[in-house]
C-alpha cells in the first residue's frame, strides 16, 4: 500500500483514518479530533479489524485526554471507548495498557504520555503483523513444496496445484490492522517471495468485508476470486483449497477463537476435508483471562445491516471456532498449536 | 396461499406463472405461450425449485408441441427444455416422462396428450408434497414432545423449548413446487396442527431465496427470523435449532444430496451439534441412475448474481451434502434413512 492509504496516521494532534465504510467504492479519510469521533469511528466500523480497533482506541484515549479538562477524566475516556464494541479483545487490551501507563501519572503529565503510548501500540502492531507474515510464509512454502511433489502436479482439472490456494474470510488484511494485516500478512509475504498463490475470498455477509479483501489483493496484484459465503464447503470438498487462514477478534486461553460470523462453518468444512485451518493474530488478540470460547461475548449488530427491510432479522457479528478445529495459531512469536497457547502467556 | 398466487396454472392453452424474480417486492404474473418462453422462465429463474422446474418443463413440452409444426419436433422441444438448467433432476425426470408417453404416439395425437400428462405431473407434485408435510409433521411432533420432557422446559434464555426451532436454507416452500412445498410442507402442516414453531431462514446468497421463504412464512403467519448464511453455525452451537430441513435438487442413489449452495455447511454444523438434518423431496428428485453425489453436475451461474461489479467471481449454485450427514429423507412415501433409498426405487 502507499503511505497515503494508511489505515490510521497521526496528524498534528489528530488522527486521520481511512473510512472503511466507504471502501472499496471511495477512498475517503476522516479526521478524528475528539473522544466521541474516535468512539463513533469504532462503533460504526469506519475502522474495523481487531488490531486496528485496538490502536484506534489507544489514540482515542490520547484524543479524549487532550480535550478541555480531559486529563482529569481518564475513567470516562476509557469507559466511553470500552463500550463501543464487545467482541474484539484488542480494544480492552489497548485500553488496559493505556490505563496501566496513565493512571499512576499526575493528570498534567498524562496527555503527552498518552500519545507516545498510542504510537507504541500502533508501531508494535505493525511489527507483530510483519512477523506473522514471515511465520505464515513458511507454512505456505511447505504446502507449495508438498503440492509440487504430488503425482500429476499441475494437471488437475479443478485444482492448479502449482499454485497455493488460500481461503480466507472477512478482511484480515492491512485494512484490519495498522499495517501488513494478520491473515493476509502471509499472503503478502508470499507475493514478495515469488510464491504463486490464489486467494478465495468469501464476500462475508452481511457487511461484505470480503470486498475489502478483494480490493486489497487487487492493489497488490494477488490473484483472487470472490465467492458467496455459501460456496466455501463445495470448494473445500472439490479439493480446490490448500489451507484456510483467518484473523481473530478474541482467542480464549484454550485456543477457542471468536472471529467474524461464518468462520466456524469454514473451519468445520476444512476439517471434513483434511485442509489445515490457521488463525493469524498478534498476541494482543489472546485473552488469557477468558478460559473458553463460551466466555466470549458475541456482538449482536443492527438487523438493518442485512438490508432486507421489515423482515425479522437476527444479526450476530461473530462466532466461535473450537480449538479442536484449529490446526495452528500464527502469532508474532511463531506457529503454535492452540493447546500450546499457555506458553505465550506474558 | 390464495388461488391467485399459484406458482403455475393453465389458462386457455397457455401457462401463467408467478414471476419469482420479482418477488417479494412485486406480485407479477407471466403468461407462457411458447417453448422459448417456458425455457427462458426456467433459465432465468422466473420459476425455480426442483419440483416446479419439472412441472414447468412438462407444460413447456405441451407449449412447444402446440406451436406451428411443433408436434413433429418433439426431440427439439425436449432438447431445448433439457438444456436450461443442469442440476435439478426433476427437469429431466419430467421430460423423460413426457417423452415416454408422447414418443409412441402419432404426431397428430401428441398435442392433447402432452397437456394431460403435464397436468398429471403437476397434480402429482402437489399430492406428493402434501404427503411430505404429513410425514414431516410427525417428526416435528416428536421433537416437540422431547423438548417438553426436558428439565427446565421453556426456561432457557437462548432457546424457547416450548417451540420447535426449524432451520431451513434457500426456498423449498410452495413457491418451489406446484403446491405445499417440500422442506416447508411439514412447517405448514405443523401450523395447521397448532404445533408452536419458529423458522430460522438463511438469506441464501447470492440470490436471496431466503426472502422468498420469509415472504411465504409471513403470509402464513409463521414466526421466522432471517439470518445471514454465515450465522447458521453459531445458532446451532448455541442450541437454538431443533432440526434442519432442506429441499433437494437431486438425490443420488446412495443418498448424497445436491441442494442450493450452502446446504452442506449447515449439514456439517448440524452434525457437529447432534441436530437432525432432514432432506424433504418428492421421489421425482431421486436420481437412481446417479450413484453418488460426485456424479451430479453442479451449475455454475453468472458471477453478476453476486452484484459486486468487476471483481473476479466464482458462483457455483449448488453443493453436495454426503448421505452420512443426512439423518433422514422425507418423501411422499414416508421417512427413510439415506441408505434405504433403494427400497423406494420404482
Amino acid at each position: 500500500m502507499s503511505e497515503a492509504l494508511a489505515t490510521l496516521r497521526e496528524d498534528e494532534g489528530a488522527v486521520v483514518i481511512l473510512d472503511q465504510t466507504r471502501l472499496p467504492g471511495a477512498r475517503q479519510f476522516c479526521r478524528l479530533s475528539t473522544l466521541e469521533q474516535a468512539a463513533e469511528a469504532i462503533r460504526v466500523m469506519r475502522v474495523r479489524g481487531a488490531p486496528l480497533i485496538g490502536a484506534t482506541a489507544a489514540y482515542g484515549v490520547a484524543l479524549g485526554l487532550a480535550e478541555e479538562g480531559g486529563d482529569t477524566r481518564l475513567d470516562h475516556v476509557l469507559a466511553t471507548l470500552g463500550a463501543t464494541r464487545p467482541t474484539a479483545v484488542n480494544l480492552h487490551w489497548a485500553l488496559d495498557r493505556m490505563a496501566a501507563v496513565l493512571r499512576p501519572l499526575p493528570a498534567a503529565s498524562r496527555r503527552a504520555v498518552a500519545w507516545t503510548e498510542a504510537r507504541a501500540i500502533a508501531a508494535e502492531d505493525a511489527a507483530a503483523n510483519g512477523a506473522i507474515g514471515v511465520h505464515g510464509l513458511a507454512l505456505l512454502q511447505e504446502i507449495h513444496a508438498r503440492n509440487l511433489a504430488l503425482p500429476g502436479a499441475g494437471h488437475s482439472p479443478t485444482h492448479d496445484i502449482d499454485c497455493v490456494n488460500v481461503m480466507t474470510h472477512c478482511n484480515a488484511g492491512w485494512l484490519a490492522t495498522v499495517a501488513h494485516g494478520t491473515a493476509l500478512a502471509p499472503v503478502y509475504a508470499a507475493r514478495e517471495a515469488g510464491l504463486p498463490l490464489h486467494v478465495w475470498v468469501s464476500e462475508t455477509r452481511p457487511r461484505n468485508q470480503g470486498l475489502l479483501t478483494a480490493w486489497e489483493l487487487d492493489q497488490a496484484g494477488a490473484p483472487h476470486t470472490v465467492i458467496a459465503d455459501n460456496a466455501a464447503g463445495l470448494l473445500l470438498m472439490q479439493g480446490r483449497v490448500d489451507c484456510v487462514i483467518v484473523g481473530a477478534d478474541r482467542i480464549a486461553a484454550n485456543g477457542d477463537t471468536a472471529n467474524k460470523v461464518g468462520t466456524y462453518l469454514k473451519a468445520l468444512a476444512a476439517r471434513a476435508h483434511g485442509v489445515p485451518f490457521y488463525v493469524a493474530a498478534p498476541l494482543s488478540t489472546i485473552d488469557f483471562a477468558c478460559f473458553t470460547g463460551g466466555d466470549i461475548p458475541i456482538e449482536e449488530r443492527d438487523g438493518n445491516e442485512l438490508g432486507h427491510g421489515l423482515v425479522p432479522v437476527a444479526n450476530p457479528a461473530f462466532d466461535v471456532t473450537p480449538a479442536a478445529l484449529i490446526t495452528a495459531i500464527i502469532t508474532e512469536r511463531g506457529v503454535c498449536r492452540p493447546d500450546q497457547l499457555a506458553s505465550l502467556q506474558p
